[in-house]
């Protein structure tokens, strides 16, 4: 008789964005005449710049034209789009990475959820605290996350490193010595960077204690100050102990294309084998590859005019969290973030815990955004906000916001 | 220090289709004047039925106006394509699928692989042998295959059906119970299929000793006698213990698009939880969707046009294969399949074995095919072949092996 993995059954019962988009909808069953305005989830409004559009018919004809049709691509991903990472995104920033430790996937959410497969689920796991709740369900699926302690909400095999006013939102380097250690920077939820010399440290500790980054660049294209590192390889040694992983979500606005690449670097081995082999066997075995419609949407992102394109739109989400972080704090609200990166942590006032101050706003303010809880117990008392709704929406439910009585 | 997934270690060195690109391309390397042919992996050569091709444009167009963008699309799938699924391929052949019990996805491969994640590492898995390698190669990095026994070349905890020319090419019911059963019909490799009384034989033995059913129907749309079933819910009881996974490679020329289909029942329960309520949250917390695009691709196979051309395409490709199954035959080899399925599976002559045969083919005729032995132990001796080439192609490629001394 057939058995389930029992590691689901100590989940929390909903993915936290699952979690507040019932709820959202239940409000809307209750009052379908209210108008909400979204700044929860961190989905993109704007549409696809014109350079990837085109790409992307041309690509469509080509597959219905027997001479250019392509059929499996090779779970890798094209040279094409390795190749322009590599140069673009490396190499151009003094980083040694070759197109070959470059793996295209459908997006950086399914290769940090895949990528924990290729280890040892003894390992120790150390996440920030807020985190992106994918890093901590994907180790209590798979076993590494032990007994959850509903007290602290914590589970008790995950070290967490919380990030609070006290440390600057920043981590600092664990008791307890981790083996997989998942960093996100300019970070979500909290929009908090790391300089060059504080992201520095981690990878010198992590070649120290034999850990393994997971290092999530998901935002780096909102970096807008100067010494804030683009990726992870500009620290010296980084590729003895980090793999990053790249999404073209909220840098070109794919959420609804779905394209990622994740880099391994060659480096890497425990055992005799390198982590690349493992990983590449893996993606051989379990993924068929990322659409070739997607993937010429994504090389188009680097030509000249989808760079300018979609440096336009960042800069319109940018305006989006300026405004925001602005008029919050005038308002009296503590700000972080929104500086290199879409995302603005707002203490709730009043104390208010921050499922209450969820509610509060999407009752009085009809404005949804995140609960800061819902990234870990030291995001209570927290709500995070994002620049990524239209620029009316934004400015309206700023409004809405300073009218509140708090 | 981190630690890797040991399972890995022990895995074959290549996946098998990994594996025959690099023996082509090493050949390919030596003599590159010489014109290959490949019937060998199962890739499609057709472009994509114009249906598809405006369905596409006209996404791409939306995704590129602001009024008609689409970010996150929901990890379960757009409602218009699960409606249209579970309509045409269940609800009109009398199975009572709902749309909720159907979740899109990127490709078949992805699902298969991943499925077993929601299942305890302790169930025992049975295979069909020879077989499409994905099953195995899954769970041996999942930790349930054992020891591998190189003698054999089996693993001491996967449970393998032969399925011989002895047993008609079909599994028998195992003598060690399984947990988990992974079915595929028609059959990669051998074409195989099974009736529907036969099939039901195997829902009825699931029910009975409480094992789930993995049922890959990739090859559905090839079917073309009466009595074999499109889907395992035209079995009575299926709903109590299979989950069906379906493709549009291989039905619609998709593989360089990306696009599959499963179906979980909500009937089939453990401890109270449904395995559709697991599946459900391990999608939401490690997949972000399909691609709009595609599955708006996925939606145009359904349409009128749509049917009547991807039919036509099918048509063209089992031209080829009914043309490689007689010409092989008269030539006095002894072939299966080719009848509800692109695949022909050959027995080699003068009992040769598999990879010599795949070198001889490769060296003597320039043609591409799959070693049998690829697919398991018992496919020792057999050589697989596909329809999925061009007309030219395929003629060609049955000349030069009709000019062979053998």
């Amino acid at each position: 008789m057939f058995t389930i993995n029992e590691n689901y059954l100590s989940l929390p019962h909903n993915y936290l964005f699952a979690e507040i988009r019932q709820k959202v909808e239940d409000y809307k069953k209750t009052y379908p005449q209210i108008e909400l305005i979204q700044l929860g989830i961190g989905d993109v409004t704007l549409p696809l710049v014109p350079a990837v559009v085109e790409a992307m018919k041309s690509a469509v004809e080509e597959m219905g034209r027997k001479e250019t049709f392509k059929g499996y691509g090779g779970s890798q991903g094209y040279g094409f789009l390795r190749n322009v990472i590599a140069e673009s995104d490396y190499r151009k920033r003094g980083c040694d990475i070759s197109a070959d430790e470059i793996f295209i996937s459908d997006g950086a959410k399914s290769d940090i959820s895949n990528l924990q497969e290729i280890f040892s689920v003894e390992n120790k796991v150390a996440v920030c605290n807020p985190v992106y709740p994918v890093y901590t369900d994907i180790n209590i699926m798979a076993g590494r996350a032990g007994q959850y302690d509903p007290r602290v909400n914590r589970w008790r095999n995950i070290i967490y490193m919380d990030c609070t006013k006290e440390t600057n939102f920043l981590p600092e380097i664990p008791k307890r010595v981790p083996d997989m250690i998942y960093l996100c920077f300019p970070n979500n939820p909290t929009g908090a960077v790391m300089k060059k010399e504080e992201l520095q440290e981690w990878v010198d500790y992590a070649n120290q204690v034999g850990a393994i980054i997971f290092f999530d660049s998901a935002y780096e294209g909102y970096i807008s100050e100067k010494n804030v590192p683009h990726t992870i390889y500009e620290c010296e040694g980084a590729k003895m102990c980090a793999i990053e992983v790249r999404s073209f979500s909220k840098k070109a606005g794919f959420t609804g294309l779905r394209l990622g690449a994740t880099v391994i670097p060659k480096e890497i081995r425990r055992k005799g084998v390198t982590l690349h082999s493992l990983w590449k066997r893996r993606q051989e075995t379990k993924y068929n590859g990322t659409s070739y419609i997607v993937q010429k949407a994504g090389e188009a992102t680097y030509t000249k005019e989808g760079r300018r394109q979609i440096a336009e739109q960042i800069k319109y989400y940018m305006r989006n969290a300026k405004k925001i972080s602005t008029t919050l704090s005038t308002l009296g609200y503590t700000v972080v973030g929104g500086e290199n990166s879409p995302y603005i942590w707002v203490k709730t006032p009043y104390h208010m815990k921050s499922w209450d101050f969820f509610t509060y706003l999407l009752e009085n303010a009809n404005v949804v955004g995140t609960s800061g809880s819902g990234f870990g117990a030291a995001g209570e008392g927290y709500f995070r906000l994002t620049g990524f709704g239209s620029e009316e929406d934004t400015k309206k439910a700023l409004e809405r916001i300073s009218a509140l009585p708090l």
